[in-house]
């Protein structure tokens, strides 16, 4: 997707993995990879200690995220005060089925960022911003379609949330049962999920082929 | 999974859909389908204004929904407390790839929910829930699988949210382009998105035959 800087995150108060800290990892390239593959992220920032968790699109350039919507949207009018988010994006990849209960998990990788979120008022980054949304769904998508003209320009805001103190927690690999379980008659492992696309549908106006990227849709 | 409550929930200041509202939906029916459907939340809450997004597995029985974890675990420690929650459970259905940039989007089912948490003291409602975490990932699970014993019991907290300050946003369908767009030479449609389960990987020490719900898992 874009360069990576190879120094690592030091973890803060914040961002330090504390539960079952063997599955904390602060390298940039195991927190970027998980960045580009996820499609979503939760964005979390409290008003008066309320909390608000809001799932939304998000892209990445070099050590920058960003998230954009409407100027009517209380998360990003919210954000652009500078209050402190907390921005999560997690992929599932497998069940976890244990002999008992209580050993049952999941295997996921999950990157959890804090800082503070910047409206980007440069028209360049704005633009290169923009791109890297369109491109992160879609490899090379951007290279297609109409781009964003004036107005719509006007009435997207964007804003970037620097990398630079963030945690991945990643869990991966066979259950862990008590070693007296393991005579019991149950099945145990992992069932391997995984987001997959299905046949992409044209809309009903649509005249052209459809592109090798979109026909083949990987993640 | 459970009886539905057959009432619509009550939008309020929190938990009304401002932002695109004819995508917002109070009925128990369809917020229920949707936590039904998803296996991870993610749960927001602030301290001292720094807000916090953790992903977790949850369940649900009836009106409630239920987080567990250790006993260790800061966000169980903190939401103990009573204070604010926000539970938002996201499934993504889609991309949704328009003739401009600006209409890309993509299809979505989320669940937002509000309220503050109450630590299950109750051992029956307590194994209930564990019941429904189990069986929420694969049903009847629970049927096979050790039960918890006392020091695994002692060694997990459950919390529980009520599902009555909830509301559910939900996109479907074609991308619309501005009607200037349609003559583009732009392929335009969606990519549907589908968690789906690969063959399942018995653990190195499995001696048991696969149940079916394990061999032919969907969501």
């Amino acid at each position: 997707m874009s360069e990576i800087n190879q120094e690592n995150l030091t973890p803060t108060q914040r961002s330090q993995i504390k539960r079952v800290p063997q599955r904390g990892n602060y390298e940039r390239e195991v927190i970027y990879q998980i960045l580009d593959e996820g499609l979503i992220c939760h964005v979390g920032f409290a008003i008066d200690n309320q909390p608000y968790v809001i799932p939304t699109a998000y892209g990445r350039v070099d050590d920058q995220l960003y998230i954009h919507g409407s100027p009517a949207s209380r998360m990003l009018r919210s954000l652009q005060t500078g209050i402190e988010v907390c921005l999560t994006v997690t992929l599932l990849d497998g069940l976890v089925l244990a002999r008992s209960a209580y050993h049952h998990s999941m295997n996921y990788r999950s990157v959890v960022i804090f800082g503070t979120a910047a409206l980007v008022k440069d028209a360049e980054e704005k633009l290169a911003a923009l791109q890297a949304f369109t491109d992160h769904v879609i490899p090379k998508r951007w290279e297609e379609v109409r781009p964003p003209n004036r107005q719509e320009l006007q009435g997207t805001l964007v804003l970037s949330l620097p990398l630079t103190e963030a945690s991945a927690k990643v869990r991966t690999g066979p259950p862990l049962d008590d070693e007296a379980d393991y005579t019991l008659p149950v099945w145990a492992g992992v069932v391997p999920l995984k987001l997959v696309a299905g046949e992409a549908i044209a809309d009903s106006r649509s005249i052209e082929q459809i592109p090798t990227q979109v026909r083949n849709y990987t993640r």
